[in-house]
C-alpha cells in the first residue's frame, strides 16, 4: 500500500514523486518510457541541445565583431546528435539517481487505474491512497490530408534525429515549437518557411515582442506565411490558402508539423474511473484534484499550462494538498522561455490580455541597449523590454523580453509578479552593474 | 542657484543628478573628464569588453565541443581596442544624451567647494541648497620600492590600453581586478602569475566559492603565489616573500599594479568645508549625509562600497533624503560579480561573515550541473551554487555562485534577500525550466 502512486516521469510526475518520498511518504513512480518525459527525452533538453549548437556556428561567425578571427566555421550533424544522446543520457541518469536518493520506487511499465485506489500494472495490482496521472502529451496530428504516415512530415520528436542538414524545411505552425526548430534549421543553414494560420507568430507572447522575434528571424532567413490555412500536403508539398483566398504552395525537404500536442488520455483508465476530461485534457482544480476523490492531475495532461516548470508546480501543489499542506496552484506568474536566437521570456499578462480584460495599465518599454553589459556582449544585436504595471498602484503585471540572456534573469521578474510588487518596491532591489538585468529594472522604474 | 550640485558624473553622481531632474529639481553636474566616471572609462565597461572578446576567442576554441568544426582562432588585439573604445563611446553618448533628457546642466570643468552651497568652477561661482559630493576613486598605489614612475608597471587603467598581447604578466593583488585582468590575458596567450598577500584570492568573495575560481583560473593556466609579501620591484622584476619567508622573484613583460583603490579627496574643498574623511573615505552616514549639513557624498569617494551600482543607489537614497522622501541604504542586500571565465555572483552574508557574527545558519550546495541548461550549454565546465540560511526561519542570507551566466540570474537572490524572503516563500516563485537560473532555487529550497 502505497500513500501515493505517480504515473508518468515527467518533470510533472517524477518531481511531485521525489518531493512526496522526501517528506516520508511511501511512493510509487511509473513509466513506460525513460524516465523524464517529453522535456528531457523529445522536448526541451534535445531541442536546446541543438540550439547551443547551432549558438556555436554563430560565435564562430560572429567572433569577428569582437576582434577574432578564425576560418569558415561548418556543423557536423552526426557529432550534435551524438552530443544530444549523450546530453539526454547524463539527465536521465540524474533523475534516476535522485528518485534512487528520494526512496521512489520506480517501475518501468505502462500503468491503469482500474479503480480509485488502484492501479495495474505488468499484471500486478499496486494500491496506494492517492493516485496522481502525468501522462503528458505527445505531438498533435491535425486531419490535413496527405500529413499521416508521409514519411516526409516530421513532427518534433521526429525531427530531432535528422542526421543531416535538409536543404530546405516547411513548418506548419508558428508556435513556440515550431519557432524554435525554425531558429536552428535557419542559422545551420536551411531554407526555413513558416506557415501559420493566425495573423502573428508565437500566439502566447506579447504582440511587440512576437513582432521583434519575427524580424530577427526573418533576418535569419526564415520566410513567414501568416493567416494562412494548410489545405493540403502532396508528398513533400504544402498547400495553403494564403489572406486573399489564394492557393498557394512551398515544398521542402521535409515538412515539419509543429501544430501543438495533445493530452495522454488513452489507457490510463479515466472513463473506467469516471474522470471527467475533454480533448483539452483531465480536468482539475487549482489544488490539482481531478472530480474523482484520490485521484489528481498535473502537467500537460490537464491542457492548463504545457510548460515543463508549471507541470513541476502543479505536481508539487497537488502532493500538499493531498497530505494536508494548503497550496495552492496560480498560473499568473508563471515565466516562459522561447529559446530561439535571440530568445525570448516572459511572465504575467500580455498588453492584449490586459486590455481584454479592461484592466488600467501603464507601459515602458525600452531597449535592452540601455544596460550597458548589452551593448559589450552583443554586437549587432538588438533586444526589448516591455514592461506593464497596474495604472493606480503600480503594481508589476507583466513582463516581455526578447534579446540577450533574458531567459536567465525573467526569474527576477516572476518574483516581483508573484510577490505582487509594485514599481516603488524595485527601486529598492540593487541589480549589479554591468548585467543585461539592469534593463529589466530600469524599464519597470520607468513605467 | 541650483536645488542640487553633483561634483563628478560617475554611476553615483550621473544617475543622482538624472533622479533629482526628473523629481523636478534644477540640477548642474561638474566633470572633469568625461562623462561616466571610473566605471564608464576605465572600469568595468571596457574590462568586460576586453574580456567579450576573450570570449569569443574561447567559443571559437571550444566550439567542437558542440559539433562544430573551425580553424584556429586569433585575437587581433587592435581590433578589440578599437571595439572598446566604440562601446566606451556609445555609452558616454547615451549618458550625455540621458542627461540632456532629464535637464540637467552638465559643466564640464574641474569643481572645488569654497563653503556650504557654494561650488567654484573655471573662475565662476555657484550655488546650490545641496551638494553630492561622487568624485569616486582612482588606482592606489602602494608603496613598493620600484612601483611608482616605472614604465613596466601598469595600473587597471594604463593595462587597458595594451596594443599586444604580453608574453607574460605579473599581477599584484588576487583581488576581483586582478583576477578579471588575470582571466583576460591568460585566455588570449599571456603566460600570469597572480601574487596575493592573503591567503586567499578575492577576499570579498565566500571561501568555497573563491576556492572554485581559483582551480578554474589554474586551468586556464595562471599561478598562484598566495600569503606573499612583495617587498620590491626591479624593472619588471617582482621580488617578494612566501610563506616561508623566503624571497622569491618573478618577472613579466608587464606587472600590473591591481592593489586597490584611493578615493578622490583632493582639492574638492573637504577641508576647507570642515567635512570629515580619512583614508578610506568621507564618512557618511545611511542617508548620505556627511557632517557638513548640505553636503552628500555617494560612491567610491566614501569607501563604503566600491560598485557601481551601489554608488547609484547611494546618489537615489541621498537625493530622496536632501528633498524629503524618506529612504535609507541598506548594504545586505547589494548584489556583486566578477566577470571571470567563469563568472562568480554573490549577494548578502558569506559563510565567513556569519560565523565571526555568530548567527545560526543552514547551508545547502549544489552544482550548478543540476540545472539542465548548465549542462547543455556549459560542455566540460562545473558550476556551484551555495546558500546560507537563518536556522529559525529559513531566511535567505547569502547567495553565493560560481559559473554559467549567474551575474544575470544574481538579482533574483538580490530580491529575495532585501525582501527577507524565507526558502517557504521561494517554494512559490516559478523558475523557468530549462534555465541556468533554476539551480538557485532548487539550491535554495535544500537549504
Amino acid at each position: 500500500m502505497y500513500d501515493l502512486i505517480v504515473i508518468g516521469a515527467g518533470p510533472g510526475g517524477y518531481e511531485a514523486a521525489a518531493y512526496a518520498a522526501k517528506l516520508g511518504k511511501k511512493v510509487a513512480l511509473f513509466e513506460k518510457n525513460e524516465l523524464g518525459g517529453t522535456c528531457l527525452n523529445v522536448g526541451c533538453i534535445p531541442t536546446k541541445t541543438l540550439l547551443r549548437s547551432a549558438k556555436a556556428l554563430e560565435d564562430c561567425h560572429e567572433a569577428k565583431l569582437y576582434g577574432v578571427h578564425t576560418a569558415e566555421a561548418t556543423i557536423d550533424m552526426a557529432a550534435v546528435q551524438a552530443r544530444k544522446k549523450s546530453v539526454v543520457d547524463i539527465l536521465i541518469k540524474g533523475v534516476a539517481g535522485m528518485l534512487k536518493r528520494a526512496g521512489v520506487d520506480v517501475i518501468k511499465a505502462e500503468a491503469k487505474i482500474t479503480a480509485p485506489g488502484k492501479v495495474s500494472a505488468d499484471g500486478k495490482t499496486y494500491e496506494a491512497a492517492n493516485i496522481l496521472v502525468a501522462t503528458g502529451s505527445v505531438p498533435a496530428a491535425p486531419p490535413i490530408p496527405g500529413l499521416r504516415d508521409n514519411p516526409l512530415v516530421l513532427d518534433s520528436t521526429g525531427i530531432l534525429d535528422l542526421n543531416a542538414v535538409p536543404d530546405s524545411l516547411v513548418v506548419i505552425g508558428g508556435g513556440v515549437i515550431g519557432l524554435e526548430f525554425a531558429s536552428f534549421f535557419a542559422t545551420v543553414g536551411s531554407k526555413v518557411t513558416v506557415v501559420e494560420m493566425l495573423p502573428k507568430i508565437a500566439p502566447v507572447v506579447d504582440d511587440d515582442i512576437a513582432k521583434g522575434l519575427m524580424t530577427a528571424l526573418k533576418k535569419l532567413g526564415v520566410t513567414f506565411n501568416l493567416s494562412c490555412k494548410v489545405t493540403r500536403i502532396e508528398g513533400s508539398t504544402l498547400v495553403f490558402t494564403d489572406p486573399d483566398g489564394k492557393e498557394q504552395q512551398v515544398t521542402g525537404t521535409y515538412i515539419l508539423n509543429s501544430t501543438g500536442r495533445s493530452p495522454v488520455l488513452k489507457g490510463v483508465g479515466l472513463e473506467e474511473c469516471g474522470v471527467v476530461f475533454d480533448r483539452r485534457g483531465i480536468k482539475t482544480d487549482e489544488f490539482g484534484k481531478t472530480n474523482v476523490p484520490g485521484i489528481w492531475a498535473c502537467g500537460d495532461v490537464t491542457g492548463r499550462c504545457l510548460l515543463a516548470h508549471a507541470a513541476t508546480r502543479e505536481g508539487v501543489v497537488a502532493v500538499n494538498n493531498m497530505f494536508g499542506k494548503p497550496d495552492r496552484m496560480r498560473y499568473c506568474a508563471i515565466p516562459s522561455v522561447v529559446y530561439t536566437h535571440p530568445e525570448v521570456a516572459q511572465v504575467g499578462a500580455t498588453e492584449a490580455e490586459l486590455k481584454e480584460k479592461g484592466v488600467a495599465y501603464r507601459k515602458a518599454v525600452m531597449p535592452m541597449a540601455i544596460a550597458g553589459r548589452f551593448i559589450v556582449e552583443n554586437a549587432g544585436k538588438t533586444g526589448t523590454v516591455k514592461v506593464l504595471v497596474s495604472e493606480k498602484y503600480g503594481q508589476v503585471l507583466g513582463v516581455h523580453m526578447i534579446g540577450g540572456s533574458c531567459g536567465e534573469f525573467i526569474a527576477s521578474a516572476a518574483a516581483m509578479v508573484e510577490l505582487e510588487l509594485c514599481v516603488e518596491d524595485v527601486h529598492q532591489i540593487v541589480f549589479p552593474h554591468p548585467t543585461c538585468s539592469e534593463a529589466l529594472k530600469e524599464t519597470i522604474i520607468h513605467a
